[in-house]
């Protein structure tokens, strides 16, 4: 996704992860990365099977015998996404609570975030899940599961830690990192869901995240 | 949309705004009410002007005539809601500067404002626009430029003046406003964006408003 993703990536910029040795596996991912394609350039409900077996080259049959329908095809490819777009943000994270200098720690994580949340195709995926949530729930749930999961629960165990230790005091977990998500890639986000055209450069990023972190700081660094 | 709306509305909750004497003008207003109700009932793809004709019960000559299509339709009713939607946000704005306890009046403005964002149809149309814009980006940037125009920016104003007066120790205006909109309003925002049937209730609502409302002040209180 990023100058840090130093593997191969597909026309939509999204890695190409090495085939496994199983090959119903390399299949279901062959799949998985066409049906990706398919809905970012139509959209779900212009997006078809039939476009979706031509770009894989895999045939219908396979496809329904992984899948089942068009829905289970979208939530797959949104669950595969996900995860493996976020796990650049792990090391970050985890670096948190031991870090020398947490300031600096959380700018760094902070910037790294907004870069991934304003990668065009992630910006796009989002935008699509978002417009079919009224029809398809599921879908909302996955992804806000799966964001939290990956990233606010980890930080939420991280700043109980740092809690605990004195360098914060955060009378309520959950919600501190909820606002320091909105205060930071929260900024940038709500404009560029909106504005696909608005421009950041990295200094200007660097700036909004080190402001939001600050913020953050003001409200929950242990005086 | 909420209680301090006394009029009437219509099935969808939206205020029914009294006709104007003009004949072409009222028309206007049925179409655009009947475009709404389309709108959010399919989604943006599957909504039709037939469809739209029959609920206004005006020729689909006269829907051509005053829209031209159904893409200047869309942009229409979206254009002609939030304002109306909005409005109702303004006093507690103006009021801000004079305010006898700052905290206090940003708190309400954050509640209010969480409230009025909550209301399923606001958020039903919020997902329709974003779904919509990577084929439609100038509705994102109308959504944006309305949403800014009318509440950030005024906002810029008043913690200009507060700056000005030595309340507030502001050093980015704009930014400033954004990270206070993110850490009230944007909290539960996100939360009900992705999952519709998340549940706050008003005290859960006051409670998540005050604590960003007192992490804003604890960075831009002047000291």
């Amino acid at each position: 996704m990023t100058a840090r993703s130093a593997g191969p990536t597909d026309e939509f910029g999204f890695p190409i992860i090495p085939a496994p040795v199983d090959s119903s596996e390399r299949k279901r991912r062959t799949i998985i990365d066409a049906a990706l394609a398919e809905f970012l350039r139509e959209g779900y409900a212009a997006a078809s099977v039939d476009a979706i077996t031509a770009r894989s080259g895999v045939s219908k049959a396979t496809i329904y015998k992984h899948f089942g329908n068009k829905e289970r095809l979208f939530l797959a490819a949104v669950g595969s996404f996900l995860p493996s777009s976020y796990a650049e943000l792990e090391p970050g994270i985890s670096g948190l609570a031991d870090a020398p200098d947490l300031r600096a720690a959380l700018i760094t994580l902070a910037v790294d975030w907004a870069r991934l949340l304003m990668h065009p195709q992630v910006l796009s995926l989002r935008r699509l899940v978002i417009g079919e949530i009224d029809r398809f729930p599921q879908l909302g749930r996955l992804w806000y599961r799966v964001t939290y999961d990956l990233n606010n629960g980890p930080l939420v165990d991280t700043f109980a830690e740092l809690h605990r230790r004195g360098a914060l005091r955060v009378p309520d977990l959950p919600l501190a990192v909820q606002q320091l998500v909105a205060a930071t890639v929260g900024v940038p986000l709500l404009i560029r869901t909106f504005n696909p055209d608005a421009e950041f450069d990295d200094a200007e990023l660097t700036r909004q995240m080190t402001s939001g972190v600050d913020l953050f700081l003001a409200g929950y660094a242990a005086r």
